[in-house]
């Protein structure tokens, strides 16, 4: 072992590996109540029927999903969950010329890529590359690296192309890691790091079975780092967890959040319902 | 009592319960005089018998408000009080609705949840807990923690559902606790943040019979963490009381504020008077 | 004389009295020009007499004036000085009921009640009743507290319910005293704060007969703590003032100002001049 | 000489004198180009002629120019140096009605007074004033001062009234001297101060030539403190310059920059030659 | 060697060189698809023809380039790259007169010209200026600084003036070196500036091949110091570069970013599919 490997076994390489799924993309529209109050109950009928039949194909899968929106950041979010942004940027396109859009303004969007952060695993890897005395950006590191993310892909496929669950509410906000003049995240070491993530993921775990999370990153893509969508059936856990998280050492210190969305589901079947001005039940 | 326990006896589990009621929604619009101006005396006098026989209902039970408001964030301000989210977006979506919406355009908004926060009860709950050297989040302690919140709901049920007060005043605003790199109020221990929270509650209550106080929590439903509902028949006491309170140290050191809407008090029964350009009379 | 009473002398009671007087309301709007070039001389004069006419009783006893402003913040501002809120809420259901407000848009405002800081006074107050060891909130506490204020009210009552000053000019801006990590204007002791206001005024002061300055507090009411209008015949000299001032120490350490507003006066009389594209002269 | 004298010298009176010249407007629009599509070319000839008439007139002795802007900030840039607010409020209404301003939209404006900065001056007036014993503020004092500047003013007329630069490009951009927590510009010492300007005035010396540079002060007027045009026949020279300067202490510990909007002159003859799309050659 | 020059050699002159090229333009879109739906076929045929005509004549020699983006911040992006900001601007005047234009909404730009970083050269040049004992500024200096750029203009002429690159993913975002109170990028010393931006680049080009980076300074053009372009054939790779560089100490603690604009490229001959509301494919 030589010295750059002591080097490395005490200070670990810093960027923790990701690997990536789904693209993604959150819309948010204000309904144009006063112009939609002017169309005609037949009009009105054959606008929504267009855009339920193409909703209703993209509800498929649970690839795409429709929520209606408290308050005034807007009255529709749709969710989309595609492959590429190809497939996400033509699902736009496709509701952006439906009749229906006539009556649509945009206020808010996300453009974002499922996410899985691998901290434990790239620690491991990490240390036993220094160990070994691998060169970081070697050829062999790479290759490790590579197998390592591969394995992930292989064992967590579905929560990498996760269908949007099928629950009454949903949250969605975005969300940095803070680089403070004094906290700064990206200076932390690795282990710090994941230490702190470990104990937010604890508390997140005891929420499973009444929350499901969705991270997405969006670094290159949106203006914040990453997206969060929480889903539940009790909208008040929304609260209870994200109230709890904010005194882990993560968020209390390191984290910004960005503008919070609150929806309700609506399945395209009701999109009728709902622009007639009721909220469908569950 | 073991070593565990002893830590615990030092350092109380640090998220204070909290106990949940009404959800609820302000929204703030502007009115379109111009267009307005151009409708026929009897168009106005049936878009609004229309409009104040919906809100007429609501109003029963003090579940929903109307406030003409100040400035020009807005003319008028709706409040709703109701048991879930649905009803909230239910009672949106039904005002959307309505003709006299034509002439409303949305301004702000705000989403939140009535939230009576336990620091006392909490800080006793944790010390015994920990004096007993129950594990944190183990059945046990589950179970004490559900407890301790249940005789609160029991005994607070009014002020988790609370009716709007019936004053001529309102004052609306959101506010975040701080999370500096220096005041960062997450991370104070739970018994300074208890003995701020004190201090500040001793204020609030000089100001008993003058002024009524609703909190709402938004973690997780909207920008900031929670909104503050003011209301007294004299508007000059929001001014001494926000100002006395600034000077507490859970203001001066650990809060930020948003944005401020002043309003009027407006029986539904009176919108025809407010919207042809008169505030009612008490 | 007691403990308590020695610990009073060293540290007074934070929150200096202030004395309230007319509600207040700053409006900002920009003219329609594209769509009142379409109407004709006659609709033109039509529109502005009826709103000359409203407008010139407002102006009476200095409770309204009209400013032509400068740049794109808005063309008009409209300033209302009211004994109340329910007042000043009524000068504004008029104006947006006018004929002309077709051709106005709100771009600003600002909400505030003229306020009266009593630093000096609280202090004394403050200083005797610790020295004769008066507790904090007892009932003699409360009443020569309100004493202090009643006599501030006798002696200034022209100066809580000001005319607005018949100059050529005025700015407005809205300020904050900072509530930094480490300048916190709050956490100051009670004289070091008095003693910075005096250092204030005492920059003011040297600008008697050439500076008006009315000063109106919005705690409670709008975004910022308080509103700033300076009255004078010559515009430089609102340059010359805040920039002395800012090198007080309050200013430069403890102060945040928002939008400045600069405006020329122009009386109702004259408004039919003003919309059609000439500023009246003096 | 005595004790205050002493002090006078270790700490020099710290506002620096400043002399002001013309007042300033700089006006963005945007320009509807949807609108002016529709319009006929005989129509369209005739509101340039208009508003070429009259804007021509106004460049008469470099009063006011017209700019091509580069993105969406706008297309158009107005910028008006006038004896008095009243003539820069005069020539805004002027172009507001014109027939050409339906198709225009304001986007951002700024409104300022030239400003000479004197310095050097100021503390020579003010060590000499220090020496004599004379007290500040007093009448010998304020004589001073008044001599001092009235000098400067007669000396520096043709850069207090200047005629706008008939170069090709402009950029614009307001600033800020910072008051931070720890990096304050306004409690610096005056002779620390002076040597941080003298330093950024060398740098912009070696310009000379190639830039010219018209500082405005904005204090009261509007909502930064300065004003800065910089033109050249060369564009690439602005980045050059300043850039330079973001290495002076001043510019790197003590500013803040706003919006930049950068500009390519277009005389009032070539207005049409601009709104039918093309770029007037130099 | 003098005084002087040892000071020099100890630190060196603080502004890294630069050399420019292309003037650079972004600009941002949304479409009207509202009133674009009530075009009839046949015209939407002429109003693409027209714009794919024009853009496919811009698109010669990569010097303008159309992207679709994601999300609301718009629906369209033009890039364009020119010899002088003269004809970016008459770029912008001609898309401005399409007839397309009139269902084109502008969100956003960005003014820049390409710059290459010269830290390296700067840095030798600096040393040996130094060692040399020449003046800064002096005659001498200023010519071997312009030979030093005027070498680096020759050698990387095509890295001045780029073509666009022909990938089907962009992501645009601008940023800023930090000037804060503690970190503050512009108080650096020369050379651990250059050390700091070595390691960044060093990243980078751990990507070649895969990414093309187009860097353009904006000091003195737009509201931020520098705009990115990436260019990619996998979009995913983006966020990959830029979540490894963010720990960078160049990123972690002196970079400040702005919004991110994601975008796939559609060629003018495609435009029409495009606007019937399909992502053409590769």
């Amino acid at each position: 072992m030589n010295m750059a490997s002591e080097k490395a076994k005490t200070e670990l390489y810093p960027v923790p590996l990701t690997i990536e799924g789904s693209a993604v993309l959150h819309q948010m529209f204000r309904v144009r109540w006063a112009a939609w109050q002017s169309v005609s109950p037949e009009d009105r009928k054959a606008l929504v029927n267009e855009a339920a039949t193409v909703l209703g194909e993209m509800e498929k899968d649970g690839q795409s999903a429709l929520f209606s929106l408290l308050g005034h950041k807007g009255d529709l979010m749709f969710v989309h969950f595609r492959e590429t942004f190809d497939e996400v940027n033509g699902a736009e396109l496709r509701l952006a010329n439906l009749k229906l859009n006539q009556f649509l303004e945009p206020t808010a969007s996300y453009v974002s890529m499922v996410e899985l952060g691998l901290y434990d695993s790239s620690m491991k890897a990490y240390r036993m590359l220094a160990e070994q005395g691998v060169t970081p950006h070697s050829e062999q590191w790479n290759q490790v690296l590579e197998e390592t993310m591969e394995r992930s892909r292989q064992a967590m496929k579905p929560r990498l192309n996760p269908k949007i669950p099928d629950t009454r509410y949903v949250t969605f906000y975005p969300m940095d890691r803070r680089r403070g003049e004094e906290k700064n995240w990206y200076v932390l070491p690795m282990e710090e790091r994941q230490r702190q993530m470990d104990e937010h993921g604890t508390v997140g775990r005891r929420y499973a079975g009444r929350v499901q999370q969705i991270i997405s990153g969006s670094i290159g893509f949106d203006d914040w780092e990453w997206g969060v969508d929480l889903f539940a059936n009790d909208a008040a856990v929304f609260k209870k967890l994200i109230y709890e998280m904010r005194f882990d050492k993560v968020s209390a210190e390191y984290s910004n959040f960005g503008t919070f969305y609150l929806g309700i589901r609506v399945p395209a079947g009701k999109l009728g319902e709902l622009m007639s001005g009721m909220l469908p039940e569950k």
